[in-house]
């Protein structure tokens, strides 16, 4: 069964992103499919703590995480709340990366932000498990597939070009005629910081004041213009910054935000320059 | 301290299953014993949240799992509850592939199901750490073993046959004169589904009806039919299904029958042929 | 970019140690990077489970652990409140071991109990990304150095020596005038045992009276001397050990001691002859 066709150079690196969770067995076995189609191959797990069936948080962590990864990396998404339906289970090239995932949304959004070569439906059974279920396509195609592609495979050999892509609608930071802008929480993670859908390209973009006259309003608090670091600000105060994803987070020096401010996904948050929106306050 | 006999073929896979967690260390510093004795070893974690002590969670997973991974692959598993007492450590080949385990009724259950040969208790502590604990067996024996034998050492340096395997009481479904089936809840995956031990060989074996005319009965709901998929309900909509692993479980599409059933493990499930078991009502 | 100098010999393993969890795509993304400096690199988990900013408690879990790893093995460890501020980042070689980590006091644990040489710090920024951000200097800094480290990069092209490390207060245990030992708890892991800060060598110092004759005193209740195992005592027995770090800890067997006492860090403990104690409590 092991293909072994490339020579001289590292095999692939099978980046896992998952909604599986660490309580099963459910990625391990993965790994097993892996290992015994491409020894060699290196699997690395970029979270497997994807809230459940939430393509929309795998999209963001997908997105705010490729570049970190070197060129010819096959990324295997599988968070799929349509396994065993009719949706197509596609590969698709973006900026020197490999996807595998379903059509149901997560790649439009890579598509998008990064554009696409190569989108084809994966349909070739000989590279599948002999025998598969309807409720674990990641072991039964996801983790052979990716294997035979780690190994060399040509990905002609998946199947045929496909020209359309299931969409996802993503919630995006709205303008008001005052010029502030209006995001919400999409991720919160294990530190508490809450990271909104407010881009860095935005602030930039949208306000002409600099930073520090910015105004950060959420759960009835307002944070008086942007930190450069968590520590910049005193322990356990209330701060926001551009984070290392590229994205406006709210956080607290060395506590929670997401519990200081008993605040969560979807929750909204106001941007503005301090003068603006004090004066619309007024009216 | 390194061995390398191997030539041209890969090092076999070492395989964890525990019930460390990963709150800790301990899984690390197996990883690190290992990486000092086969810097070539692959490791693969199985899984390491088997709920503490419950030998026959492990069991479960092993016996589901294990037929995904190559020929040759080492599996460790460490659930111990008498770590430290003079329970053997047993190493056993089953279908192509070696276990290390205690001698707690782990092994029986694959033996059972798949057969075994070279069963030998693990004694020669030229292969253990030179000192050791009595409370951490994972680090101080399993660790090095599995990696001498990753690296290529001879089974039968080990340790002396031994002919003998603790045994482990599992729930089995029972049947009743009406011919219904009387299983139990053994595993609650991170999903919420609720997989029993009815297995698919069961159902073929105890019903003539249709699938669709199944009845399931569970924490006083009734589902009548087994679905092919999860998605194949309503979002929200209770189901059964025969799940990836072989076994009868029970899903709700895109939540948690966990949590909407308010069922965990060793809660009974019935199951009958619809026009029986409505007349057994009757009755 | 990928730096490959090394023949002949395996390419030493990256051992991370943060405090970033499993929720998140953080501990991933390191991966990926180090994956596209040095492909080859052996990349092992010690723990990301560390309570955030908690340094002491990554120095313990590190000094518990580190010996367990072979020569050479590049320890990575990023628990970093201070992240974005000016605090040296440090590279340390101590007993054979690499160790790269903020200077917060971590180092300074490891350098006591072990000795240290070459400490730098690390500030040439051709190894680091291109483009840093204030809060994730896990990403940005730390996984490349070490990545350019395991590629085999001079060491002495990270930066200059420096020769004082940052300190960090730990509790010690305190000797009270009739003899006894005051400690406390300083882990909790994930069976509930209780790990104090008593290692074994202050209990053979300590007390000239048998293991069986060591009372301990915790949460109001009294342990008659240290078992062995966890076993060696009934399930659900409350009981004291010196466990496989080399601390004492109180136990449960088959059981939760933290959940049992209600009892956790910081919490205290007391060792004394039963004889002892039992005179100094009539007083």
């Amino acid at each position: 069964m092991p293909i072994f066709t490339r020579t001289n150079e590292p095999v692939p690196a099978i980046v896992l992103l998952t909604d599986f969770g660490f309580r099963d067995s459910y990625v391990g076995v993965m790994k097993g499919v892996i290992s015994g189609i491409c020894p060699t191959a290196r699997v690395i797990d970029l979270s497997h703590n994807i809230i459940p069936h939430d393509v929309a948080e795998a999209a963001f962590v997908l997105s705010a995480s490729r570049e970190y990864f070197p060129r010819g990396s096959i990324f295997v998404c599988v968070v799929d709340p349509g396994v065993g339906t009719k949706r197509d289970i596609l590969h698709m090239r973006s900026a020197g990366h490999v996807f595998l995932a379903p059509d149901n949304g997560l790649l439009s959004v890579i598509s998008e932000q990064f554009g696409h070569d190569d989108l084809r439906a994966v349909t070739c059974e000989d590279y599948f498990l002999p025998e598969r279920s309807n409720t674990f396509h990641g072991r039964d195609i996801f983790a052979p597939v990716a294997a035979h592609l780690a190994a060399g495979l040509e990905v002609e050999k998946l199947g045929e070009p496909v020209h359309h892509l299931a969409g996802l609608r993503l919630p995006r930071p709205l303008r008001s005629v005052d010029g502030s802008l209006h995001g919400e929480v999409i991720y919160v993670d294990r530190f508490g910081n809450l990271i909104t859908n407010v881009r860095r390209s935005m602030l930039e973009n949208s306000f002409s004041t600099s930073r520090s006259e910015l105004l950060v309003q959420i759960k009835g608090e307002r944070i008086q213009g942007l930190s450069t670091s968590y520590a910049q600000q005193a322990e356990g105060a209330l701060l926001a910054l551009v984070g290392s994803t590229g994205y406006m987070e709210v956080a607290v020096n060395c506590g929670s935000a997401a519990q200081t401010l008993d605040c969560g996904k979807g929750d909204s948050v106001t941007l503005g320059a301090a003068a603006t929106m004090a004066a619309s306050q007024m009216q």
